[in-house]
């Protein structure tokens, strides 16, 4: 039997669980695994529903979903399992993350479509080939930011990218193209937001003394380096450490918070709530 | 409104969640948490509500609740969250388990009614009655055993204590106590089980020369420190470290993991699932 | 045979540990434990030596270490292991990390002896009388903080305090106490830092959504929550917790993060090294 | 100037540390890292120092330190830092062991010269080339093992190969190669040993209900899954986790505590001391 994933966000209020239940009981389904969260504060309900059904009819079974909880107005996504999210990887000259996503990737760990990686430099490009990947090299100066963010989101548009991971990319995007993004592209900081934002982080965790070095995945946002989080990582240093040292056990908890913030989103976990995300099963 | 916890188990189907949400839905009640588990190995469904309702009547609702869901045979609890899961503390002569767990209660972190604490010695007395709570002191050996447990038994079936907290209880229960008390007792053990069962366990550590050192919440069994496992903890440890230092670490983690373990029982976050457990929210 | 322990602090050069080494053999001194590091970036050398010495003679001994290494001109401390540090604490209304610092001080884990209890509450006196310790009342208000803390001075002059324990003492202490007592002050702050400096910083970490909280144990300066950092914790958090119930898990961070910054102290394992700190053995 | 590393192990006694530090100020050399250790149990003493010296002789120094420090008969070692540790990788089919050596090699991580990497399967040969390495296909039988690890022994003395990395080599070394390769074999287990010894340790750790998650990199002998632990990593999981997920989880602590203990032993920091080790910088 085909497997389906269903999220849902509305106001908060009585019988929201139960219409959806009914709904697929109706249409004979068996629920796999359900997560729900009422927040108190901010009056939002949210759900994700993992179910097998007989049927092989995904706009049938939403427009059903649809019609049985119109009386909540929810943002109700439905799509069959099997259709994997698409993902765009962007990365400048660290290969570490790249490396981790695609690997864990090719192992079955993401289940993701990855139509490609796009880079500001050739660095990465023999990854990208190894791993059977479209490369676009789109590198970027001040004249031509515009015109190359341009290029970026025709990408995102012809390839209906549903996610951009920025894997140590480093360039700031835009604030048109945060707008026209939103809630669809994930970033690594080198940090443990929010200390430490902007340049050279593990540089001014050296400065400060800190005891734990801490890695953030987060939505970008306009605001630099202050989007919803999504993971964070942290590991212990110690007064021994060089800031070069900081950097190297960094790079163990950056691509581990990525990998994992891509993978919540990629099994559609991650809800945006304001300036806070709610992660089902992390 | 009074909230109330309701907990369910039963064997995996389709429409338990709907039947249960629908009779919720017909008392106007609004659900607070909401989390259940199908566990596909064993076929069995478990879920936990947390709910508010207009009526303060907790057999009206459980009847009401016992008749929607009768199709499903379940395993159905109800209780209002204000009426308290009953516990007693057994304890001989390390102390800081009990007092971690004392103190969390003073301080409304362990929502349970305490009703005494037991020891075979008299060493922790004073903590007893610092925090007003009855005593007794049931000293015991190879010949007194069984009348020692006998006056056990009747402390829990006279105080109707759903809870056993074997806070550094250096007795082993016998199969008859194990057998009474079965699913109501909790033990901290000071490994990292199956590491290092049975006597000293930190010095079995030192031996083997582990890197990381850790404890284990368990429910009791009659197969000693095979029960199901309900919360574990570490801390990492090195080579300087002689038996008596890993000890002290240790009991970081055994006060950390044992009122981790009491907390989940008493919100009726954990439930048996043959050797396993199964634990909401942790 | 008594313990010593010696402590140095020098410009990093070559013979310092050669010195150092060759005055205890010629006292025919047994090293049992020896530490040492050398800051590439700030040219200082730092070490801590745990010797035995057939004699009892702090004042030779520390004369003998003092010729030998006069040519590194170096603050050089020596003291028996059985000489405790003297330590004040210093409390408001939250007990956590007063009643932890205190169970371990009585376990034998914090090799201190503890001249008393300062508080601007009553609240904490009946703990403090526990333990056998004297409590000081010393309350404070913007017009009387100056004679407060001249009080406090003269205690610490008087008791020949050589560490302060903020445990939660939620005043902030004037500039020219800061300056009076640099380096001996550890402040146990709610949050890591260098995020959510001031006040409500679990506020501050809900609104920011992280998923991690922290605690940080650091020397107080006169630059507010900037001072050099000794230990840091943290603990994963999720969506659901709100402002309480992060303040909750945080208390846990708290103690342990404070309690292992007094023990290091208590240790003479902690040296300043400009804003940063030395910390052998964390 | 060249920098060298000086590993030490003699019976511990006065005097030792200044014997050296003698011998290294006598030629100028400067001392950039030192660390010692004292097992009051086994009255065995470690230490480990990284200096500079204005000569590059290593000859001349090792025999300079050798007559210093005749006294105390040590095993002594020095080489040049840059005469890195000779490694040999042995793999079967699970690649994500080997990809995380061979990446953090690439990266300047991993002080070390790979010599090349074995298999009794063909599957990681791509990736054995990608890094350049000679790849050597030595397939097994009960039949021909004797053989197979004649080849792989003459491997090692052909290549002077100082460590060989068992990156999940899934076939159990002869007690003769055990012996012959003796504290010079790392392996890594899918464990938190010593729960979970032998074959399936996730499969034993699902059955079990374990609530963390573990790996362990050790000496080899030919006590199976007995020898010296010289690393530990866990993660947490909970009742979700299928046996599957267990090992998708565990491959991340795997990795992480093989490639830690490799560096550990690359940098002439772990030390076997009977069935324990000390592991400087950990």
């Amino acid at each position: 039997m085909p497997a389906y994933i269903l999220t849902l966000q509305c106001p908060d209020t009585t019988g929201i669980i139960h219409a959806m239940t009914g709904s697929l009981l109706a249409m004979d389904a068996n629920i796999l695994e359900q997560e729900q969260f009422s927040d108190l504060q901010t009056g939002q309900f949210f759900a994700r529903t993992r179910f097998e059904a007989a049927v092989d009819d995904v706009d049938g079974i939403r427009n059903a979903l649809t019609d049985a909880m119109a009386a909540f107005s929810p943002q109700l996504r439905l799509r069959l399992e099997s259709a994997h999210r698409r993902a765009l990887i962007m990365v400048s000259q660290y290969d570490h993350c790249l490396l981790d996503v695609l690997y864990r990737w090719s192992a079955g760990e993401l289940p993701l479509d990855i139509v490609g990686v796009v880079s500001n430099h050739q660095t990465c490009r023999p990854i990208a080939e190894r791993y059977g990947l479209p490369f676009a090299y789109l590198p970027v100066t001040s004249q031509t930011k515009a015109e190359q963010e341009g290029r970026l989101l025709a990408m995102v548009r012809d390839e209906a990218v549903d996610l951009v991971v920025l894997a140590r990319y480093m360039q700031i995007l835009s604030e048109d193209a945060c707008q026209a993004l939103s809630g669809r592209v994930i970033n690594i900081h080198h940090s443990f937001l929010p200390g430490f934002k902007g340049a050279r982080p593990y540089h001014q965790a050296y400065e400060r003394g800190v005891k734990l070095i801490g890695a953030t995945a987060h939505f970008v946002t306009s605001d630099l380096d202050e989007g919803p989080i999504i993971e964070q990582q942290v590991a212990r240093v110690n007064h021994v450490a060089t800031p070069e040292a900081l950097a190297e056990v960094g790079r163990d908890v950056e691509r581990l918070a990525l990998s994992r913030a891509v993978r919540l989103f990629a099994e559609d976990r991650v809800f945006l709530n304001h300036q806070r995300t709610v992660v089902f099963g992390s």
